[in-house]
Order: C-alpha cells, then sequence, then structure tokens
C-alpha cells in the first residue's frame, strides 16, 4: 500500500496522463483506488460509487485530451477519481469539510468541473449543451456525458437522449451501470439491463473497430457515418436493437467496467468516432475494497472508518433521529390504516421508509429516481382512495414542483408530502440544502406545511397528516437529531393553530419569537439564556407555515411590541415574509425582526456552524433580541 | 349534417354506449365529430386533436364499463369527445367559457373526470396510481391512460412506463400517435414511432387474439399471463422488440385510430388481458374536416371560423402582441450576435420562435415536450459560451423548476428565460394561468426577473437581457397584446432600476403606484381617470421584480405617504410581499395597500373579466387608491 502516490502526486492535470504508459497507468488507477479508501475513512463522504469509476476515468482521462475535451459527470459523488487527476489530491483531505473540496463537481472549484450536479440525471442535457454550442463555434473538441443506471431513470435523462439522438451530433453517453446506485435499482429499465448485460462482454473489439476505421477510406468523420450502423451490429449482434440505437446511438456494451487495457483501446478509438455513441460499461460498486464489495449501500455514503478493519467507531446512542421517527411513525400508522401507502424516489434509507418496506411490501413504492413521477403517481394513489405519503427531500422534491402544482393541489387531492432534510443539511452543501420549500409551496393555494419542533411532535403531526383529507399537506422536518432541552407540556395539533410554549421563565415577556420547526429549539434556548441575564422572552412554536397562526402570534406580539419570527428557509416568500405581510394587512404596530437564511446560496460545510455564518446561530438571536429591547418603543 | 345529433343526444354516460350495436356506434362516432365541428366553429378550442381522437374514444367506452373502470386523459385537448359522451353535449356550447366546460379534463367538472390535466406527460403516472389504489383494495377495475406522441416524449411519461414496467399491474396505455402533437414533432422517438408505423397495420388480430386466449384453458389472469410473450410477437413480427417490450410491456400496434370496427374487437379484447398493455394507434389530427387534416399545425387551437368554408373572420390589425414582439426583437439580436440562439419546448408558434427558426435553423432548438432537459441544456450552452434564450410559457416553466434552480442559478449561468403567458391566460384556465413565477423564481440567490410594460420596453429589455452575462436573468409577458395608451418618454433599460413615469395631471400626487409589467397599463388608467377626479396619483414601473428598485419605489412613497403595489401574481412570495419586508426593514411609516392575484386557484375565462374578479380590475384599483386617500394619516 503506498501512501506516498508515486505518479498521482504527478498529476496536475488530466493531460498529464497522456505522458504515462498503460502499464503505469494501471499503477496509477491503483494508487487513485488506494487515495480514495485513504482519505475517505477519515473524512466519510461517498465511497463505494468512487471505488466504482477509477478505471473509467483513468481510461477517459488517458483516451481524452481536457481541455478542450469535456467530460461531464452525473451526479458529483461518482467523481472523486476525477478529482484527484485534475490536481486536487493536495487537498483531498478537506473532502466535505468546511471550506474544503466539495463533494460534488462544482464549477467555481476547478476549470475542469463543467457542470455540477448534486441531483441525478443531469449530464446528458448539459453534454448535449455543450456540444451544441461546440458546434455553434465550429470547435474541435469531444464531449463525454458519464451517467449511472439509476441517473439514466430520471425523466429528463430520457429527455435528453431523445433530442440527443435526434440531433445527431457527436456526444458520448458512458453509463456507469453499477447495478444500483445508492439502493437496489428499480424499474423496468434495471431488468432490461441485466439482459443486456448478460450478453458476451466485448473483447479486444476496439481493435478490430480501429482495423475497420482504417480500412475505409476518407476523413474520419465521414469514415464513422459510414460505419454508423455497421458499428452497432457488428458488435451487438446478440439483439437488432437495443433501446439506445433505436433513439439514434451507436450502442457499444457491455464492456467491463474495470478492465482498463480494454477501456483505454475503447475510448482511444472511440475519440474519432462521430455522431451519438452510448458506452455501456459495467462496474462494481466499492470495487477493490473487498467489505464495501459485499455490501455497497451500506457503503454508498460513510462516516469515517478504519480502512484496514472496515470498523466505523461507535457512536454513543445519542437523541433519536428525525429520519428514524419518521420511519416508525409511519409504520405505526400504516398498522391503523390500511389505507396508508408509501412512495420513494430511490431512497429508501434516506428517508427511513426501510422498515416501512420491509413491514408492508405490498404498499410501498419505490419510483427510483423518478420525482415528478411519484408525485403524480402519489396523486392517482390519492384519487383512488388511499393516503399516500410522499417522502422526498426537501431538495429533491424540487423536481416534482410542477407536479406538486398540476397534479395534486390544482386537484385538491390529499397526497401527504413528508420532506426530510428541510433547511441547511450540511456536507452535501449547496446542491441538497433544503432552502426553500417553505418558499415554493406557501403560495400554493389550498396547501398546508407543517413544521415540527421535536420528534415527539413530528410524530403527532404525522398522524394529524393521516387524518387530513381536504388537499395536500406537507410536514418538513431537519436533517439530524430531536432537540432534547424542549419543555414537555404539549397541545394537540390542530389545523392552522401554533402553540404557545411561553417563557422559560417568571420575568415579564418583553420580546415574543415565533419559530419555525427546527428553529423552536434555538429560540427557546436563547429566551432560556436571556432569561439568565433577566431579559424575558416568549416563545411561539409556529407549526404552520400555512395556515400561519397570526392570531396566536400577534396576539402575543401585541401583549410585548416586539416579535423575532425566525426559520430555517429562504427570506423571500418564506415564513417570516408572510407574517410581515399580514402584521401590515392588520395594522398592528409592533417592532418585528424576520431572521431567515440569507438570499445566497450556502457552502458545504458543518450543519450548526454553516447556521451561524449566515445569522441562524444562538448569538445572533440572542443579539437581534438584545436590539429589539434596545430600541423598544 | 345532422346538428339534432340523434343518438348522440341520448348519451348520458359512457355505459350507454353499451346499448348501441357495432353500426350505431359508427353513426354516433360521426355525431361526436359533427358537434365538435359544430362547436368549436363558435366558440374556439383545440380542435384537431379532437377530431382525431373520435373513434378511439367511442371504442373505449363502448368495451370499458365506467365506471368502474377509468380513463385517464392526458393533456384534456384530447378529450372534447369525452366530454360528448358523458354527458356534456347539453353544456358544449359554453366550452371554454367564462363559467361555463373548461377546455381540459377537470375533476371538478364531472366525476368521469378522473384526472385533470393541462400540461403534458400526466396520465400515465396517474392512471398506475389508479391501478396501485385499484390492487390495494382488492377492486376489479380497468385502468387505462390514453397519452400523446408528445406527450410521451416528455421525461414523466418515461419515469412512468419504467414502473409501471416493473409493477407489471394491469395497466393499458394508448399512445395516440397523430404524428405531432401541435407542431411537427421532433426527437430521435418521433423517427423510432415512423418505422414503428411502417409495419402493416394490425388487421383481425383481435379475433385471431380472441382464439387464441380461448384456446388456452384456465382462468384469464393466468392465460394472459401464459401467452405474454407470444403475444407480442405474434403481432408484431417485423422486430424482436420495440422499446416499450423492453420495458415491460405487451406491444400491440400499429392499429388504425379511425377504424371502429377494428378498435372496438382490440379493446373488448384487451379489456380481459392482465399486465401492462401498450397500445399504438395511429391517428390523423383533424381528421374528417378536409381543411384540418391538411394543415393540423393552424388548426390546432382555433378561434371561431366557418364550419362550412374554413373562414376565420378577419380580425382589425391591432396592436401588437407581445409573442409576435419576441418573436421579433429574437430575429433581431440573432443578427447582431452570433451568440445568441433559442430553445423552446414544443411551442415554436405559442412562442413567437417560428420567424427565428426559419432564419436561423442552425440556432433553434426544439427539445419537444421536455422543459426539465430545455432548461438543462440551455445550461450547457451557456456555459460552453454561448446566450440562450429558454422560451418557455411561465406555467410551463414550472416543469423546469429544479433544473433553473439546480443547474442554471447555483451555477451563476447567464441563461435567458422569456415567459411568455405570465398572468391570467384566458380561456385555458388554472392550469395554464402564469400566476406563480414571481413567487418561484425571487427567492433563487441571484436571479433576476425583468417585466415590461409594454412592448416597446420588452423589446429594449430583450436586448438588455443578450448583453447580461452575470447570471441567469428571467423576463415575464403577459398573453394580449401590447397597450397603447402609456406614455412614450422613456428611460434605457439599467439593472435594478424602476421607471418614474410620474403622474398624468399637473395635481400634486397623493399616491404612488409601484406597478409590475402588465399592471402598468391599469395603474396608469386608474391615475387618468382619478385625475378627472381631482386626484393625483404617480406611478412607478417597477420593472424589475428582483432585484426591486426599493429606492425609487420608497423615494416616491415618502412623498405622498402612500403606497399601492399591484401585480399580475400570486400574492405569497410575490412583489407586493418583497416590497413590504423591505418598507418595515427600513422603518418607513408609508400606508402601503398590496394588490395580487389571491391565494385560489383562478378558473377559466376572460382575460379582464378574471382579473376583474379577483381584484385586479381598473375598478378595484380606484377604489384601492380611494381608500388609502380617505384614511390618509
Amino acid at each position: 500500500m503506498s501512501k506516498t502516490y508515486e505518479l498521482l502526486s504527478q498529476i496536475v492535470t488530466p493531460t498529464d496522463l497522456h505522458k504515462l504508459t498503460d502499464k503505469e497507468l494501471l499503477q496509477l488507477a491503483g494508487e487513485v483506488r488506494q487515495a480514495i479508501i485513504d482519505n475517505v475513512s477519515r473524512t466519510g463522504g461517498h465511497f463505494s460509487s468512487n471505488l466504482g469509476t477509477v478505471e473509467l476515468t483513468v481510461a477517459l482521462y488517458a483516451a481524452y485530451s481536457m481541455p478542450p475535451d469535456k467530460v461531464v459527470w452525473d451526479t458529483g459523488h461518482q467523481a472523486y477519481p476525477h478529482k484527484l487527476l485534475t490536481g486536487r489530491l493536495p487537498r483531498f483531505d478537506s473532502l466535505r469539510m468546511h471550506k474544503g473540496l466539495s463533494g460534488f463537481l462544482k464549477r467555481s472549484e476547478h476549470e475542469l468541473d463543467h457542470f455540477g450536479a448534486g441531483h441525478a440525471g443531469t449530464a446528458i442535457s448539459a453534454a448535449l449543451g455543450f456540444a451544441a454550442a461546440r458546434d455553434r463555434q465550429g470547435l474541435d473538441e469531444r464531449v463525454v456525458a458519464v451517467t449511472g443506471d439509476a441517473a439514466i431513470c430520471a425523466g429528463m435523462s430520457w429527455e435528453a437522449l431523445n433530442h440527443a439522438g435526434e440531433m445527431g451530433t457527436d456526444i458520448t453517453v458512458v453509463l456507469n451501470d453499477n447495478r444500483m446506485s445508492i439502493a437496489p435499482n428499480v424499474g423496468a429499465l434495471t431488468s432490461y439491463f441485466t439482459r443486456l448485460r448478460s450478453r458476451p462482454t466485448i473483447q479486444n473489439w476496439a481493435h478490430r473497430a480501429k482495423e475497420l476505421i482504417e480500412r475505409v477510406p476518407g476523413p474520419a468523420p465521414r469514415i464513422a457515418a459510414g460505419l454508423r450502423h455497421g458499428f452497432t451490429h457488428y458488435f451487438a449482434p446478440e439483439e437488432t436493437g437495443t433501446i439506445f440505437e433505436e433513439m439514434g446511438f451507436e450502442y457499444i456494451g457491455p464492456v467491463d467496467g474495470h478492465d482498463l487495457p480494454g477501456l483505454l483501446e475503447i475510448f482511444r478509438n472511440l475519440r474519432q468516432v462521430r455522431g451519438p455513441v452510448f458506452v455501456h460499461a459495467i462496474t462494481v460498486k466499492g470495487k477493490g475494497y473487498e467489505l464495501s464489495e459485499d455490501d455497497s449501500r451500506k457503503w454508498h455514503g460513510v462516516t469515517p472508518f478504519d480502512s484496514e478493519t472496515g470498523e466505523v467507531p461507535k457512536k454513543s446512542s445519542g437523541p433519536v433521529q428525525y429520519t428514524k421517527a419518521f420511519g416508525d411513525a409511519i409504520v405505526e400508522m400504516a398498522k391503523d390504516d390500511p389505507r396508508v401507502v408509501a412512495i420513494t424516489a430511490a431512497m429508501p434509507d434516506g428517508t427511513g421508509l426501510n422498515k416501512f418496506a420491509e413491514t408492508y411490501p405490498d404498499r410501498y413504492y419505490d419510483t427510483g429516481i423518478a420525482e415528478q413521477h411519484a408525485v403524480t403517481f402519489a396523486a392517482g394513489l390519492a384519487a383512488g382512495g388511499m393516503k399516500p405519503f410522499c417522502t422526498i427531500y426537501s431538495t429533491f422534491l424540487q423536481r416534482g414542483f410542477d407536479q406538486v402544482l398540476h397534479d395534486v393541489a390544482i386537484q385538491h387531492l390529499p397526497v401527504r408530502f413528508a420532506m426530510d432534510r428541510a433547511g441547511i443539511v450540511g456536507a452535501d452543501g449547496p446542491t441538497h440544502h433544503g432552502a426553500f420549500d417553505v418558499s415554493y409551496l406557501s403560495f400554493i393555494p389550498g396547501f398546508a406545511l407543517l413544521a415540527p419542533r421535536d420528534t415527539t411532535e413530528m410524530r403527532e403531526m404525522l398522524f394529524f397528516m393521516k387524518d387530513y383529507d381536504k388537499g395536500p399537506i406537507a410536514i418538513r422536518y431537519p436533517r439530524g437529531t430531536t432537540p432534547e432541552n424542549l419543555p414537555e407540556g404539549r397541545t394537540p395539533i390542530e389545523f392552522g393553530k401554533a402553540e404557545a410554549m411561553g417563557s422559560p421563565s417568571e420575568l415579564e415577556p418583553v420580546v415574543t419569537i415565533a419559530a419555525l420547526g427546527s428553529m423552536v429549539e434555538t429560540a427557546w434556548e436563547a429566551a432560556m439564556q436571556l432569561a439568565a441575564e433577566g431579559l424575558g422572552v416568549q416563545v411561539v412554536n409556529a407549526r404552520w407555515a400555512k395556515p400561519i397562526d397570526f392570531d396566536e402570534i400577534f396576539g402575543q406580539a401585541a401583549e410585548t411590541g416586539n416579535l423575532l419570527t425566525i426559520e430555517e428557509n429562504a427570506r423571500n416568500g418564506g415564513f417570516g415574509q408572510m407574517v410581515r405581510d399580514e402584521m401590515v394587512e392588520r395594522g398592528l404596530s409592533v417592532k418585528h425582526t424576520l431572521m431567515a437564511l440569507p438570499d445566497r446560496f450556502i457552502d458545504h460545510g458543518d450543519q450548526k456552524r454553516l447556521l451561524a455564518e449566515n445569522g441562524l446561530g444562538l448569538e445572533d438571536v440572542k443579539s437581534a433580541i438584545k436590539e429589539l429591547v434596545k430600541s423598544r418603543r
């Protein structure tokens, strides 16, 4: 095991790979793999998918010339080898850390990060855009999209294939088919891929292809065009057509995605080929690290572990996670009510639905990475009399926004949305923060939106949602664990009613905080700490972001004359702005401080630290309260 | 030509078709077609697509039992025959009129409108939801989705096919393939469908299929399962597999979608078949009305015309349409700047891009109904150095919302969005009103959003956008024609700067109106009329919904002490709420009346009337101003 990375440490830019012999490239691939194991075991991160793309990346970068060639990676979490081969080894130990390397591709991080991606399915569209821009400018560069077998099931991948097949321009789509993205893959296409995989792997085909090309006279583009049809049928004799051929691509595959010499031959030849080409590479998630090959789902995203033994340092059993509390509650609800069904878009583990899936397999639907379909499918289930819980992260529900509005809300269908990862998510960064759901749902007529202060309240809200049949309703809850320092006296969940939590002290309250969901903890903590400083603060747990309990909030604010609203959501279109609107509408003379996420994209890093850096830390709240009181009327 | 509709007038519910002989069904189909011609020539509406589905609908409804069977129509504009066969003949002359029948399906309009749709691609998802709900409840009902050759290219259709093929439950998808949806269809799939269509049309196959089924012993589901593989290969011998087979469907086709006896046989048999079935029906858009068969694009959506001659009453040439002004401007910009390219999602005519497409075919991209891909493709073009204008109706851009946020905005890519049909669109109703774009774009960090007061200003804004390279920027403009009563004195477009239009009179202004885009006309008209009543009103043309020119607005409002904001967008997350937020933030003591679309979905009808019914009419503005002044501080 070489921790010195003899060759890798020399690579500053992908064209450096051109100086290496094929034998050295093999060594380099080994070093890339080792660097991932060495570093991710310390930093945590996406693990097994990146071990699967080592040879693919080395082969692509040795065969292509970057720049000017462009490789667009779908969902950055298969792109650690790309990071290592673009000179980022020295900073690789800062992966996903605050101010460190992003866990995904990022245009602002490196000029060869051509297109960032956190949500799946975007690469073919983006690559086709690059290809069209190249064509317009008459440039000579190759464009490659690397997508995955889960990402390609996202509808936009199909839209892009359809467009690319028609345009007929030069673009190579590499399908990194590891048979599962995060959880085992679902959908008819998966079994289709399996049938394709059962065909004999192409051996030495590139060599033969080269011979073919060399025998045909004329300039390269014409050659390739002339060969187009023959190519496919030469290498895929078992079937007269694959889906991808029928959409206008040359289909090359399946190829062994870990056979570096084979891949080098293929890509060196393909760089000469014109038109849309589809390369189907079979990879093994977790390749080269035995434990993760055996259980790639467990090893998809990891916390730090011992790279020798694979052991993960045990955490002391802390407070309950929101995700787990949701998973427990939906099993419990399903037991009570046979109409409860649950939908996930490829995230059974991340959403906590795995227990439900085991307990009620017939009532569990995994659509794959297909949020649009997931939402409208849920709408159909609701119209058919079921009680669907559509369980999608806040950031991913953006994909189904039109379906939420057009298929669910316009028809007043009682789909229940459970949005995990609302607010700042931490290490995954700007593509994954759930910073906008209050804004993108609260202007939808007839929509109801809940946010719990802790997991106990979340459970009660979920049961409320189960019995709420008047229209769409959503609950947003954060990544992480429940607060444990909140008072236990609770009132039942009622439609549109906030919870008056009162004050942690006997002091006369001089400020009212109306806090939404995850921010109740901070509000209460601030109230407690300020009580110690002699300042009385009362807290309203807003519970509902829509409809907002204005009467309760303004009733309390009228007593103190000072109102602070706080939410872990963008300011525009958020809770505070709606409160402020109504406050003016009612002509109230209350001073109002509005605390929300600022109008900028927020980087990756530690959740608490990011909140503090963006004005939502405990100290910020305390200062804001003092400021309110200082200038008290 | 029977205007009495002898049989059709007897049909109250689809099961009434079961009482008719096949010969009578033929007559019924003729009457349905005639009713569409008679009525749509008077009311206007979607014409040629509905003439194409007459026989399909008659055959489906004669073969299936509704209720309990369910037919889900993709995009309601192929569903006029459905309306006529569900007892809505007596009200059919109110189609698309205010308080009349909707032009689309609508759950609240009829119990057999199982699932509404204005945006394309939703039917398979919804139908699969119904099918899953049926399975959960152990019900015996058939579920059919009817989609179109354009709608099936929308990504969510593929997501749904993928899921349906895996679930394997009973669902029949009928592809109404008329070779073009609105404009000639695009994409690789279109040529794929053409290849499928070239296969011999199935004749009498249903009869033979029935024989096959009858020969195999055992209960129906087992029979069908046993036949599954054979079925396809029996009827589609020319190819070993179609895309749909590879996704787990039985593929039946192509079938002649106007051969009623053939269709009746097919669907009567198919109702017995279990598992996912895909029926590929070839129809002719405009079938049975010669003029529209010849030019179905022109006859897709029509205004009233003479049903005998096809003549459309000539309009006097009125003010210029926003759509046309956009179409002219982008041609002009492209002439100046070779980096200007344009993207549409299947709407070359509706967006005004047809002229651009003719003039600069190499710089024009029609993605088909694929807004998600269109947006990320535009992002790729921008990243590749182009100046893409992504031209999508306000309501349809909702489909690309995540791509706008995740692929464009997070990466600060200068994609230019041109959003036609912002605000109330009229007869198309709630699925098509562009009521939300200010709300769904203004919380996106770094996004800039313009709204012009007239087409002259729109042109200037578009040129500004062309040269704006700092990040994403959008312009919203309404359906309809430019106002002509606004003053001509103009100031150049500057980033984040409003236009102070002043007052139409010499009176001392006592109220300031800050109006956004389409509402400037109403604001100015109100100011003029109130001047006649001795009331001075000054108008600020906001121009920017983000960033808002607070200094100009509040500077003027400070003079009058009274501010009225008005916008043709939802209140939550809209322009007025952002103004109000900042007003409180600055501690201004200005009275503010906020006028925006109310928090409810708005029905179809005449644009002006709908605005007035929803509080945005001229009289509403005048009353609001008087109210403001009455209680003046």
